[in-house]
């Protein structure tokens, strides 16, 4: 028996989020069908990050346990061959301790988010980017990001359905990066926290964008904020604009890999 | 009665081309279409190059005939309304002078390729860009691409339902760019020419890949041009790494728009 850390890209799209249901299409049981093939009596899989219906992945971790001793390089491609053609690729494997946990041991979780501003439709990002017509003020939107910053009741920016103990969570980054594209410009929100609540980067992201189209000053997102009401909340933006894209270790698994 | 032209990005999967088919859809035929709900007596649209079925467009031009004066904002904006939800955005409308003609006016093209080399299957460029799982030299791709630049009968890189009167092309540009992806490289190849024959930028890319996986040198290649037989030619590589990206004309219609 040996423990494996396998890092994982996925379009969201078609899933039902990371996680299997009963009745739909979840990452995790893909790629458990994908090992069943290799070895009969495979493990579950267990993800850092339950991404939500729609939402995507560039560095999704898991780690699962095999029976068969794997060099890394022959399970990441007997993985990818039996993934196919799901839009699901194994992108690193790596031998970890038996005590390994994908989801406990995470010290972090780096998520982006993608939005276009233009005016017309986007044709080659479609269902990778949220996109919004008008034009967005970046700098207002960074000045409200900025109140976002540090330890704060997050109990406006989550979901109603989170199960989360404690709505207090440390966000230790989010900034806002733009690049111009054909008739518009592209925003990427980076944001990362040892954790978040349930919808967190999807309600900050949605009201953000309140705050760039300018129905919201930077101050009412702080107001927002200490509100601490759902109620109080931008509209969340869609799923198919996150990306999990990267999770922090103590001890990164794929540094020697 | 005005003439205009427009600029006209879109995601080539699901056509079968830029012109109409009897039995098939092209996106002149989807344009067309969404001119009839704003004129019912809208006009045949002339696009600058016919790209094959698959093939993307960031910058095709096309001129067509309104008998309502549009201001050029509006005809976008209705266009793009009427062309939802295929993946077709209009991005540019200008008033032209009666006798412009998108594809006898246009002093040359401007395509670009895209191919990403890694081993592990391509998740969010799927359908965008060629994937190829070895590495491929660089360099050795640039040198063979040297000796097609200029004035050659191009017989072997045209296939053979070409239907131009001649074989012999200039080649203005046929530079490639690289850069990093998560365990690969992108390699984006610029084509550009007066005109192209049918299947040519294909059947350079896919020779050229032939050259970067070492299959040939950069002097087969040279070789294979001056056999002047289609058979020397390497496989053509997918359509869907090809992008219609820029069509020049002697006085730029969009450029005071």
């Amino acid at each position: 028996m040996a423990r494996y850390a396998i890092k994982i890209e996925y379009n969201g799209e078609g899933f039902v989020g990371w996680q299997r249901q009963k009745t739909h299409l979840g990452v995790q049981q893909v790629i458990e069908e994908a090992l069943l093939r290799m070895e009969p009596t495979a493990s579950p899989v267990q993800g850092a990050g339950r991404t939500d219906a729609g939402v995507h992945a560039i560095g999704q971790v898991a780690h699962l346990d095999m029976v068969k001793d794997w060099e890394p390089f022959r399970l990441k491609e007997a993985l990818n061959f039996h993934l196919k053609p799901n839009l699901i690729a194994v992108t690193d494997v790596a031998l970890v301790a038996p005590d390994f946990h994908a989801r406990f041991d995470a010290q972090a979780r780096h998520y982006i988010f993608r939005l276009v501003a233009r005016r017309e439709p986007v044709v080659f990002d479609h269902g990778l980017v949220w996109h919004v017509r008008g034009p967005l003020d970046m700098d207002a939107m960074q000045e409200a990001a900025n109140h976002m910053l540090g330890k704060h009741d997050f109990t406006t920016f989550r979901s109603m359905m989170c199960q989360a103990k404690s709505p207090v969570k440390n966000l230790d980054r989010l900034t806002i990066r733009q690049r111009p594209v054909i008739n518009g410009v592209e925003f990427t929100f980076d944001v990362r926290a040892r954790s978040f609540l349930h919808n967190q980067v999807r309600s900050l992201v949605g009201s953000l964008k309140q705050v760039g189209s300018g129905t919201w000053t930077p101050d009412d997102m702080r107001q927002a904020l200490e509100a601490k009401d759902r109620q109080a909340c931008g509209p969340v933006s869609p799923p198919f604009g996150l990306y999990l894209s990267h999770v922090v270790y103590p001890n990164d698994p794929f540094e020697n890999a």
